[in-house]
């Protein structure tokens, strides 16, 4: 059998199945899975990564499709991580999609994968992080992230991204509206696909107000592109597009938001695994039902037994 | 000024302005939030709680409208939370639903709140919980909560929910496809709505065998109810399964849930705390900018570096 340390540098040195393999144990929460990640943290930060997001029916994975290709027309290897369950590239979506993108399921230079977000809704944004950093590990050039950017876990996933291409088509208003919220303030650059469509002026116009109205304070202009997906129409200045945000990170914003990524998973980790030993040792000591006992008497609120159980902790250390 | 303790009173007597200002407190997650909440918890458990859940295009707000006036014909009084941004409750979507339920906007058995998505993605969850709390401390007999469950945090609003109506309506086939994930498992009442619309049969049966498939083996078997909610048809017989579930869960599997959601929730605290607490000392003694430093050189991941500091402070204690 095989060891974790073995899996992990034939992950390093680019090998598709130990690829697929070492994901679907970090997917799967299985207890491999910290020392992947572990093993694997001083490979990353080679990649660029791209989040794209957007509402369903916008275009993304057509675009993705034609953006691989461009990429792969320039020799760069290519990982792609869909977590929209009606993406072709998860296996939804039309059989016509799928057939087009077939032959680069074939290409050893580009790595797709869907997340199943059925298994494990919780984890999605953890085992989409994940999975970005094993394509990232195993030298992709560039590794393109797809969610429908509906939940509060796809906002997370994006944070992994350097740039962020938000997809919006004319006449999707309601959803547009519904997405607004979280996409907005982290779209890098964004994409008025079916730009032949009626409309697609006047949405590159509300875009371009509502950027305005944004109280962000970066040196990056976010920019807006419109493009034709499905004639590959604008996809070449969106790649030029992606290309200058990249140079612009590595001027120095890059290095910022690589510490604000850390932080926050610093944080995070702090947060999840004092938590697993606190509530492990209350358990085992029976203390954790008597607060559940108080709590139902309503003697006790949840969250002033926390900070009672946390006061006694801190002042014993 | 009024303290926090007369706020809080004010709401137990079910002062609408007081109510709408404890909400906008807890919303904004301000100083107070904490001391509203811990002050609330003895004042809870009197309302039955119903989420109701689905894809946009459902027609869920229109049943939630019929559902209200049904309550209201029985005397009973209701709250009302939108999660979903297009609901007309929270203003988005048509004008002449807007105009339609204005009537319930003037009921004071009637408290209806949208919950701002846009200020607090992150917070959304909890805000709404407290939320609907607010509106069970308040005295309302029934609270309903209106999300689109597309995202995690729309699932885990839910998790406060006794009972949970899943909204769908034939023809939505993609979207559909987009939310079995995370809502088949929770639905206790599947609702087909659009039923006058061809192919709600299908509709149904996909459900009930669906249904069959899954694994939960709880005692209560999820009901499936058509209705057409313009016209108002069914909607009396989803109240009386709804009423039907109560009963249920009156019988035993009330207390089971309730005490499971409060487990959750001293979890969620005690991992809220304990990070806030430990990573306030170690940003204050430099520890956290030395171990952040660490990790941009790659010497350490931040699991391990989480590890690493507990480790030392349990074996402080």
């Amino acid at each position: 059998m095989r060891t974790t340390k073995q899996l992990v540098d034939a992950v390093v040195n680019g090998e598709p199945r130990s690829i697929a393999r070492a994901i679907t144990l970090v997917e799967n929460g299985s207890l491999e899975a910290q020392e992947i990640s572990s093993r694997l943290f001083p490979h990353l930060g080679k990649a660029h990564v791209i989040g794209i997001t957007g509402p369903s029916g916008a275009g993304k994975s057509t675009l993705v499709e034609k953006l691989v290709r461009k990429y792969r027309e320039r020799s760069r290897t290519v990982g792609v991580v869909a977590v929209d369950p009606t993406s072709p590239f998860s296996g939804g979506a039309f059989l016509g999609d799928r057939i087009r993108m077939q032959d680069l399921s074939t290409d050893t230079g580009v790595f797709i994968r869907s997340m199943a977000t059925r298994h494990n809704p919780g984890g999605l944004a953890k085992a989409t992080k994940d999975t970005v950093r094993i394509l990232d590990a195993s030298g992709k050039d560039i590794v393109i992230v797809e969610t429908v950017g509906a939940g509060q876990s796809e906002v997370e996933i994006m944070k992994i991204a350097q740039t962020i291409v938000v997809v919006l088509a004319p006449g999707l208003g309601d959803e547009i509206q519904a997405i607004k919220a979280g996409m907005m303030e982290i779209g890098d650059i964004f994409v008025i696909n079916k730009a032949d469509r009626e409309n697609a002026n006047k949405a590159a116009t509300d875009i371009q107000s509502m950027l305005e109205l944004s109280s962000e304070k970066h040196q990056w202009k976010p920019a807006i592109v419109k493009t034709i997906a499905l004639t590959g129409e604008g996809t070449i200045q969106l790649s030029e597009k992606i290309d200058e945000h990249r140079k612009y990170l590595e001027k120095g914003e890059g290095k910022i938001r690589q510490q604000r990524i850390l932080e926050a998973e610093l944080m995070e980790a702090i947060r999840q695994k004092a938590a697993e030993r606190i509530i492990q040792e209350l358990k085992k000591s029976g203390r954790f039902s008597m607060l559940i006992s108080r709590i139902l008497r309503k003697e006790l609120d949840p969250l002033t037994a926390a900070e009672k159980v946390l006061g006694e902790r801190m002042n014993k250390g």
